[in-house]
């Protein structure tokens, strides 16, 4: 136990990390699709890092917000923004949506199983929990979408995303029943989480379609 | 009196009710023709059930919000959409806008009056709590909108709905000012709100047209 | 000194007014431009006009907000974009973007100064409080263009906006570091913010084009 307590905050610290990487990488490629300005690119690079902790935090009042206690990730993404801007410049390079799929979704099981955690702690009741983790894992990437003028990617492309977020949250909620220590729901939840949406892409499974035609 | 006090809290609850549902099919049917999928329905679904409340008490800084008060109305949300989508599915059947209209001007009448009234009861100026009303009733069907791409049809559809809203705001604050009691306040509200919204549709009344042509 | 403590004030609510009514024209202009009907010029101009400093309120956790107490603006917008709409209606007028340059300027100088202003009363740390009056001055042009369905112009037109504010939330920083009093730093970082925008218009300043193609 005494190994699992000094590499479990490494460990979540370095999902963060690769999780934010991810996500602004995410903002700065759509917001490059939608050919907006430089000062667009570290904006939708922000909220798609930023955006779903946030509207998590300012729905569950909780403060200070994490770029308030951890300015260096303010900094981080606006560095990494930068050094892609100079990057696809020169070498007329695109980060693949394939190179993406792993920290994204290691990102999307992070993001969310924090989420439904800080829920949890002040006493929300099960769905919402659940909602919330959603939320924090999904809604940075719908901000980022609706500043570029689309339809969020999350709401209409027919892959299970934001479902794998929520069936995570549900494992959460049964592993805390269970009074498993932190790190081991943490870990359980980011890797069902993660592991879905890899094998979702991967066997390419579909939402079930609700309606054949218009 | 007695009797009003019986069943004043079971007519609130029935309208709140009725609102609920009439704005979740809104944000079902809206999502449809949008073409977004299934994780898509569930969301515009919520945002226009919940969101003009939600907006309202993140202004008015108020805790906890009404979907953690009741969680029900979560699970029931969740539960109509997904009825509706195999329903829709099955008959190729979709809710006609006029079957909507009594609904929706319940919904627009009661959420705008119990915005109002709280607005009133954390101490707000007139005009913002008539716009705290107008807010609640409203921006439901904006994020809606906003998150499907499109402009909201309250700013742009020349019908009076929002001023609907306004108008009836008003009338609250004056009866509130005669000191009548509060299921008093509440019931002539909505159906001012509501007669408004009707006959304006009914007698095909059109916002004044600011612009005769580009 | 003591002069200055008499027209300090009078200077700031006087380009407080200023910077509301260009934000609240502009909220017009786009609203007509996207034939919004004459609810939708009202909310657009409340985006334009307010939501900077209300979103910076709500991330920041300060109430009340400005129009909570200074009902009167809120009534000046409504009078403001009432007027505007009579008038553009009779003369087929449309203030020019060239007529809106130095009171926009001016706006987004003012705003941005109070923001930075606000967050470092509240102990934000540096880049966040630089942000924060990024935010204040930009976010109510944001709101406006996703409410009219486009792509926010502070994020695609290729001129320095945002970034004059950025710039000038740094200066602003590097005066209080000085102990500068409070009317010298919000005098100085609004003349930086406005002159460098105004500047930038008239020498044609570019941001630097960060990928020539796609």
């Amino acid at each position: 136990m005494g190994i699992i307590d000094t590499w479990g905050p490494w460990l979540r610290h370095a999902l963060e990390l690769a999780a934010t990487i991810a996500f602004t990488l995410s903002g700065v490629m759509v917001a490059a699709r939608s050919r907006l300005d430089a000062v667009g690119v570290y904006a939708v690079a922000f909220l798609a890092a930023f955006g779903g902790g946030t509207l998590r935090d300012l729905l569950l009042d909780q403060r200070p917000f994490f770029w308030v206690r951890h300015v260096e990730y303010l900094w981080g993404v606006l560095a990494l923004a930068t050094a892609a801007m100079l990057f696809m410049r020169q070498r007329h390079f695109e980060p693949t949506e394939r190179v993406m799929q792993l920290p994204d979704a290691l990102g999307l099981g992070l993001f969310a199983a924090v989420g439904v955690d800080i829920a949890v702690d002040v006493g929300m009741p099960a769905l919402v929990a659940v909602l919330m983790g959603v939320v924090t894992g999904v809604f940075g990437g719908v901000l980022r979408d609706i500043v570029c003028n689309e339809i969020p990617t999350a709401f209409r492309d027919h892959r299970p995303y934001a479902l794998c977020a929520f069936i995570g949250g549900w494992v959460y909620l049964g592993l805390h029943a269970l009074q498993l220590p932190e790190w081991a729901l943490l870990s359980v939840t980011v890797t069902t989480i993660a592991g879905l949406r890899l094998l979702a892409l991967w066997r390419n499974w579909r939402l079930p379609l609700w309606r054949v035609e218009r």
